[in-house]
């Protein structure tokens, strides 16, 4: 096959593509992780962390595995066999890590949802107050829904657990959310934050995260299933000093220390503005072209991503495969219930203005080649949100 | 601290050093893991490491994890809580594997070693041949033990299992065998084989692997405990067209498909050879010094690493310090029964001749500084092992 | 400063962008140059350079050096001083090459040029038949000239000196266009052509060229101006094992392997091909806009980059910086002549439609806010050009 | 052909094997040299290198061009054609320096000597004195002889000039003994230094560089011969910002600004005493094999490399090619009057002990397999020096 010249757009909702200062921090020479010079290593990506989670009470653990490793370890660590769970179904990834949890043999209750919103507040209070006996033992909704590009609203999910006086663990998925969407672990009162590192900490995949409350601790200091690589209680002394308690992922903490720097470089806040800024100008984009964002509620749209459902009778995945052929850009596809109607716009990451024009004319592009019935004018429109948030935001920085 | 010149020398029996090829090709942009793009990197990978376990009939699982995951996920699809498994204490690596089995709730029996050779078939025999209800699922043994430098022949530990009649699995850790020491899964009749991507296959940290036989496939669709992460089942389908059931090590596997193909530009063959030589070359220069290497069994030591016995009243971790300190040189220390006892020379990956007299001068050197009573004559004892085996392999090539 | 997200465009007529795959050839170990592990590494670039030139009897000579020093070897080596060349001034770097002819001391004649097109061929020949004594022993021409985007008629300026009859060699100055536009060293009978890394080579800067016709080659043996570094006839002798006279740029011959690989992997039509499209669809961009660009002669439009004409009363430069803070995107500058009147969209290199799409999109944004009075329809134009084309060539595929 | 596993060890006087910090560096995406962000990069490098030759007063010039290049700026910029300079055979790159001048039409006059140590300030005094009417413009010296690893005395140099009150310039080519043996350009009246990349600065070849004193700019400004690429007149103003007047290596700047940074993390100091340290060890083998060092002068051997006689009636490189084919070791050659007759083993750059043992070990191996005569106890040898210089430097540092 010919080569095709010219940078790829990788704009799918993670992994996103990574910067070259990671790629290089990764290539640097792997050291001994019992070694005395790993002891920086390890205890800048475990403190460096804990300032992206947002915690100072909580513990961060690293585990050598992709986020659904992350999401197994939380709840291990947690309840066991017969345990009742609640989770919320924001979509597809809610979904995966409700079957895992019936898998692992919980008792995975799960409020259905229509794929176009965070998780609601109300109903899981209602839910939890019904549970008089406090039998459910934690609650799981996730930040970020990669799906569908909606964000649940944390801390009234707290306040929902709160309000009903429930001793549930809040555990939440932040995989695709944290380093791009704002998360706030110990104001929000998060018990597990589970993350991951292909997304707003453009890393490789390969390294994940649990952020754990010392109610969580404790909880799994007597309880939990029976468990080896994910224990958190065997984490805990080795990284005091470091070091873990086997083989690390050397190279990707390389790299994950970088990331930190990058992101403080930049400026938390200005990396949850920019991703802010770049979801509102592709949703004006869709709505120019007269398509649906996923999301309907206002409010709960992700900085992360956009998803766009197609016109009745056009197929997703054909679109998709139309833009990377025409504008070699990636766009992730739709899944489970909305496979084949939507296509997702990742905008996340080690992303700018250029990025997303590129992303949105290719798309554009594509409508009219697949040929999509769309109007004119959602370039445009996402040109003047940037404009317009720009303009603005330079007038407050003066 | 001042910035020390020069080449590290990371002489520990893993991590070893990573070649600068398989850096680079860690740090290529990472793809879409569900694009089109991807199929060819996963085929790549899972065929590859099917031609390093030597198996045809066998599938091989790749995790983003490290070797404890893969040691894991090797004992929660074969056998359940309250199964038995009979293990072989070759040192410490097979302690934490035989600990692991017990943490997870298995009847770990464990055949006491001495901690200087392989596991002892017809000590297993022995026990098969008692085990008459065929209450024992499965054998589990280190290939080469880390700790030790010893080298289980697997071959008889098969016959043994064999002629006992027994139907348990075999299971193999070949973490740090793989790729340095010959390991032949098909002919070897091996059920499974643990093994990690830091060691002989040259890359950093973070994927592991599990070689499956069909009967430990057959064991693993009804068998072994609730698992989610870990399960073979989930990964079959995926892996058929080069995919995976949830985010790989995109970057790892680039790294992987890299190390497969220099293992073959030199030769299995090739690559097993000179570690076989180097081991042999570093216990010459251990015995020179007059010291003992640690393996007693004649035909068990390891081309991997070579363990060496301090003499009585010298604290190995004290020499180690001073060899890093004095010439730069990482060794690797002793591990809980050997604890400041031992220190272990790794040979092992992208390794040559200059590097091992590097390294075995090194050591010489510190011996004299650290005052450990020794003498002369260690380092031509290994350049004339060296000077006599390629003499010898000319003379063959010709 | 807070650290900018995102990739940078860097959209200048050179350098251009270097792929991945290159910088990581660039960072590969340095060799001995005198060993014999250098030879392939040299001789691959040497006879790899002469399907770049499209030559098989010229000769290829690389310097460690940037286009300039190229630029000065093709005088040195052919003419001395006091000699006359004739040079036709398309923009400023024909300027800056005629200059420093001046400086090395030849007569330096040059053909009025009002930067808006390639050389004229008839006033080239009309000046060689003036000439019977044949003074004038070279006659130099910029194929691709960076500072205005017009291309010369090398072939016609070769028919114009043997209509003319004059035994002058033909120089050309390709530095940006080889491996962009087509470019023929054998069929047009070119004497010398100057080339440099930095452009459609996609390399960093650093090395340059020299092909060099056995014509040429005659005249240097006993002709030119005492020289050293540049003498073609030191290189001969080396070149014909691989090798070199003095110290080459090692690491900078690993990139330009890889760039030739890479070229003959798309292919050079293809690579001519897309140059001209985007070059096309960048000039109805332009056009759209109701802007002029700089190259006023239809059918000498570079492909490598466009020059815009900035309306009366505007800064080009102004406009450039806006660009640049607005959308993290790097245009060129004019250069004397046109300073400030001109800026330059570099569409060369490793490139594709989105990241043209990128560039278009950041110009018309840039438009808007440096207050450029423009029409709206520049960014369609574009895309009507590039579908237009690629349906073309989709059929032409067929 | 097999591939060959392990690390090549390059041990030629330069280039210098580069650390991966510098490798990583130069793969940096390359950037705009007319843009804003460049002038860090010029600036850093520019005032950087002052750090390394030691000057404030003087000026330094980059040139994108392999030393050999910077030693034809430092002629045609201080001597015009006919002019007579005054240079030294310490060895063969003396003698290529010298035919350099004479093939630019400079009357180079050339003190014999014998290359068995560095130049005489005595016979360098007695012709300055015998040239009353000051037709000498320049004496040049080379600093560190790498073709026999002596090194010449240029304070003395200096002084002898002054003591025969005279007014030529003293040019001095420290091409490889820059970064790794003392050099002061203020503090020794030097007028030019030429200098390299490839060498103690750890970078690959490709830049190369001129330090110059006022006297010389001011003798450059009205004299020199016709140039231009190597004018340092052209260089001045755009220096002044950061910037160059044509296009420089941009990525080599990134590694150059990343070795001085390295240079002065370990202390210039330190990296003059760990050059002399491996010189003294290399030494002390060579003796102790009973073989002999070529640079005869007490106190003027290198500390860059260490140039070794063969024994009559052996061939140097029939033992390079043996050493390289068993120990994957790169010994530099010997050079035109000592060809076959010496072999050079460099300890420059990014070294240490470890390094220097592999190499010293390589040898003693390859002097037995080629069957040289020499005695046991080289290695031992260097060891003892390696362990006494460190002592002492351990209790210095008390």
């Amino acid at each position: 096959m010919a080569r095709k010249a010219g940078r790829h757009f990788l704009q799918i909702p993670g992994p996103s593509a990574v910067p070259d200062r990671i790629l290089h921090a990764i290539a640097r020479q792997t050291i001994d992780h019992r070694g005395p010079d790993f002891a920086a290593v390890g205890q800048t990506a475990l403190e460096g962390m804990k300032t992206i989670f947002k915690t100072e009470a909580g513990h961060v653990f690293i585990y050598p595995a992709s986020g659904t490793g992350a999401w197994e370890a939380a709840l291990v660590n947690t309840v066991k066999e017969g345990d009742r769970v609640l989770m919320y179904e924001t979509g597809h990834f809610a979904t995966l890590w409700n079957k895992m949890a019936s898998k692992l043999g919980v008792e995975a209750e799960f409020i259905e949802g229509d794929w176009r919103g965070g998780a609601d507040p109300d109903a899981i209070e209602a839910r939890l107050r019904a549970d008089t006996n406090h039998e459910i033992k934690a609650v799981c909704v996730v930040h970020n829904e990669t799906s569908t590009g909606s964000v649940s609203p944390i801390a009234q999910v707290r306040a929902a657990i709160d309000a009903a006086k429930h001793p549930a663990l809040l555990m939440v998925d932040s995989i695709s959310g944290l380093a791009s969407v704002d998360f706030r672990f110990d104001e929000w009162g998060v018990d597990v934050c589970v993350s991951g590192s292909q997304k707003g900490l453009m890393l490789p995949p390969g390294i994940s995260f649990n952020a754990v409350s010392d109610k969580a601790m404790a909880v799994a200091r007597t309880g939990g299933m029976r468990r080896s690589y994910w224990d958190w209680n065997d984490m805990v002394g080795p990284n005091a000093t470091g070091y873990f308690p086997y083989t690390p992922g050397t190279n990707m903490l390389y790299g994950l220390n970088e990331a930190i720097a990058m992101l403080h470089e930049e400026g938390l806040d200005a990396v949850f503005a920019r991703h802010a800024r770049h979801g509102a100008a592709t949703r004006a984009a869709v709505r120019g072209w007269g398509l649906e964002v996923l999301c309907a509620q206002q409010g709960q749209e992700s900085g992360v991503l956009t998803a766009v459902l197609m016109p009745e009778g056009h197929s997703a995945d054909g679109f998709r495969k139309t833009v990377l052929e025409q504008s070699d850009i990636s766009l992730g596809n739709g899944l489970s219930k909305v496979a084949d109607k939507v296509f997702r716009i990742g905008h996340l990451g080690d992303f700018n203005d250029a990025m997303l024009l590129a992303t949105l004319t290719g798309v554009e592009r594509g409508l009219t080649r697949a040929g999509v019935p769309h109007q004119k004018g959602g370039l445009d429109a996402a040109i003047e949100v940037l404009d317009t948030v720009d303009a603005s935001a330079l007038k407050a920085a003066e």
